[in-house]
């Protein structure tokens, strides 16, 4: 087993950002500056094309951190941020620009869809490695509650299978906003613990009955769908339960903002 | 034009619930003890079979006051609670009642849509007579933020056609639960002010696309569907932003609990 490796440390507003690779994962820890034992940890996942440190999730973390006195951990995902790309990644890439300026969405959908399951595949056993390797550290151990927390697109695509097999993930967060294939579907409905599902309402490239699939496949008794008007590129979230997580992995003592 | 006459005063918890007639249209109004000069007034529409004081709509307005420092608003709908059922009323229930001994889901339908078509007309300029005699109290004013808040079934047949065609009422809280027609879809498509839309997702005797379909079809830009696991019937609502009237009539004196 990989073992968690620091390669820089900063630290801003509180937070304390770490980041690591742990076998060839790069990745980010971020904490409270006046710490985090045992504190809830919150696994973000990016959306197709960004990697761990996109402002948005970024943002979200450092929120997270600040609000909740959770710890959240991002990685690239395969073939992303630091990582270099495999011939399968520089294949997809290009095959996708190519249906991207065609326009020819039929294609578009096929390649995202082939290419998310593919990405997934890769991911789940990092994401598994990634916390037995968080686990061994003596400040998160086996005792700090795990929830997945997003985001839309890529960072579902992978976090849904990724739920579906973890039993130490309780409570997920998961969004809309890409194209949903069937074994998604058959994972969510292994899937049982609370969920949180926000659907952006007018995704252009996506099939909003299939997002809405999605959410009735949840086996989950508690689950959430919140819809607001909107892109998942450009979407303004209204009147989401920002407690969600909180709710159920337990809050440690900072106070809500 | 009628005037409210006050007929009945009690107190409990720092609410005061004070029963009124307007015309023949029996009503209740609760405001906060410590008094409530130009606060915002929120209508409240009861179920289908109900009335203006059922527990859960009595809970819900004791709440808005004692949280938000709002006045509330309930009346019972033509042929609901204390009011005489025309024979048009008796008629309905009765073919309702033998639909339902029947077990015949597409009369169920038919029936609903045609008397929740029926009773939304009546209702509407009831409530329109009930906000220009509401205005016409000291307390309440002409300056007063009007929000329609809710409920599911019912409550939004005779809310969508009202918020519609009635400029004073600034935001509306909506649901589902009941069968939703093509008049009502026409209706939302005239609604711009900011919508909550709360959504049982497993309505046992409603089609869940239509309610989809109706919360697609408002025009507002600011609109927010939440949906839940259950039957509006007995339906756990986990997550619902609480703060949505508040938020756009302004919030009065009172801190939220």
């Amino acid at each position: 087993m990989h073992s968690v490796h620091f390669t820089a440390e900063t630290s801003s507003n509180g937070v304390v950002e770490r980041d690591f690779t742990l076998g060839e994962v790069p990745g980010v820890l971020w904490s409270p500056a006046s710490g985090s034992d045992h504190a809830p940890l919150v696994l973000m996942g990016h959306g197709g094309g960004l990697h761990k440190k996109t402002p948005a999730l970024a943002a979200r973390a450092h929120d997270t951190v600040t609000t909740w006195g959770f710890t959240v951990v991002a990685v690239d995902a395969p073939g992303h941020g630091d990582r270099p790309r495999t011939a399968q990644d520089e294949q997809a890439r290009a095959d996708l620009r190519q249906a991207m300026a065609a326009g020819d969405a039929e294609r578009i959908k096929s390649i995202s869809v082939r290419y998310g399951a593919a990405l997934a595949q890769r991911a789940v056993p990092e994401w598994q490695a990634t916390l037995d390797a968080l686990q061994a550290l003596p400040e998160i151990g086996t005792e700090a509650p795990i929830g997945y927390g997003g985001g839309i697109s890529l960072g579902t695509a992978i976090g849904i299978p990724l739920t579906a097999i973890e039993p130490r993930i309780t409570a997920a967060l998961f969004g809309g906003g890409f194209v949903v294939h069937q074994a998604l579907i058959e994972a969510a409905r292994r899937i049982t613990v609370p969920v949180q599902f926000l659907l952006p309402w007018d995704d252009e490239n996506v099939d909003r009955q299939s997002a809405l699939a999605l959410f009735d496949a949840f086996a989950s008794k508690e689950k959430t769908l919140h819809a607001n008007p909107g892109d998942h590129r450009n979407i303004r979230w209204i009147g989401v339960d920002n407690a969600f997580l909180a709710r159920h992995l337990g809050h440690v003592g900072a106070s809500p903002a």
